[in-house]
């Protein structure tokens, strides 16, 4: 995809930009991403179909303008959670709770656009090209949750372990994405059943018995990126 | 969706049935799922539009008799494997290959179509209702694997692990999905590596030491039922 503007130079365009970011996301949730045109984000946004198109170059960078929204918020609400936790399972959890916080008013818009996202070639999936500044910038999220907490892993889970933590992300989004459950309840119980297990896993790793574990698992993700 | 005549009568019927299926999976492969009609498929497999609706009332019961129809040779490919195999392992990953080998015909095929059987209110989702009977079927698979093997795991690790071997086996068509290598070269590396890592854990499931983390993964896998 082509670059676009994506930090306007004026407080203006910031504002217009803006304006149109929350009319798609409105439109998507009420009319479904596929039937909404840029033609109508630009009409109930009301600016001109080259002003829509000079901000977002298609439906998909409206659709990525929306992930970096996600992370934005996100970071901001887990910086509180980091400045007030050194405990790593209190600082995952928080980090967890606080993405299906900030997620939530958009659960429905998820479960109906998922099928674009789930497509391998889609610039949507969130392991594609496109996706990897949200990408990078929630493993880097998670790379300070871990630095900055009291776990003590080896040194080579230590390089590992954000990476691994930001797929189970990617877990419980999945998870999340399917529940139908009010306020998405099953996922909050998946998420405070799943903490401590990891953070019982984390602090086991160190003990002899489970060295060959870690070990195979690293190997495998390493096996995995060549 | 309404009962269909899935178990024809007659070789003829089962003949007719059997043509109209491989039509449309030729005709999904070529043109797209969205894009193929139950008309193009009658007209194709040369019968008529009602003998098409007969056999399947809709395109989506054209993917349930797929995903059966993979099942059922899966199911002829791993009772091989068991024949031959008692190792926990050694069963597993022979049922993992026996499915990467029935299903690559269908790679293309299964990378255009990821993006309806994700959508989770799909009848052809791998959670809906619909998909309960080849569902079933695998995790079925999964409990002969299991029960017939040299694995020795607590009796209540030994009533939840076909369903947590399914969902791994879910992972593994999710990667296989998104996998773009030759031949699905990545998944095949992906399964050498869970497999001796997963018989691992089932070993040590009974240490004292890691008594505790099965409890914990039995207890999510309880709370996320009800």
């Amino acid at each position: 995809m082509e670059p676009v503007p994506d930090t306007p130079r004026t407080p203006k365009a910031a504002q217009t930009r803006a304006a149109i970011l929350a009319t798609a996301l409105r439109l998507f949730r009420e009319d479904g991403y596929d039937r909404t045109t840029m033609r109508a984000v630009a009409k109930e946004a009301g600016v001109s179909l080259g002003s829509a198109y000079y901000y977002f170059a298609s439906k998909e960078h409206l659709v990525q303008a929306f992930y970096d929204e996600l992370l934005t918020e996100h970071q901001a609400a887990v910086e509180e959670v980091l400045a007030r936790e050194s405990g790593f399972a209190a600082r995952l959890q928080g980090s967890l709770e606080a993405w299906l916080a900030v997620a939530a008013p958009h659960h429905a818009f998820a479960a109906q656009f998922f099928r674009n996202a789930a497509d391998p070639a889609s610039p949507l999936s969130p392991f594609s090209a496109e996706s990897a500044p949200a990408r990078d910038g929630s493993i880097a999220l998670m790379r300070r949750l871990l630095d900055g907490s009291d776990a003590k892993v080896s040194r080579a889970l230590q390089a590992q372990l954000p990476d691994l933590l930001w797929l189970l992300q990617m877990g419980v989004v999945l998870f999340w994405v399917y529940d139908a459950s009010d306020d998405q309840r099953r996922t909050r119980t998946l998420v405070r059943g799943l903490v401590p297990l990891v953070d019982r896993l984390v602090r086991m790793s160190r003990l002899p018995v489970l060295r060959g574990v870690v070990d195979d698992v690293l190997a495998l993700v390493a096996s995995l990126r060549t």
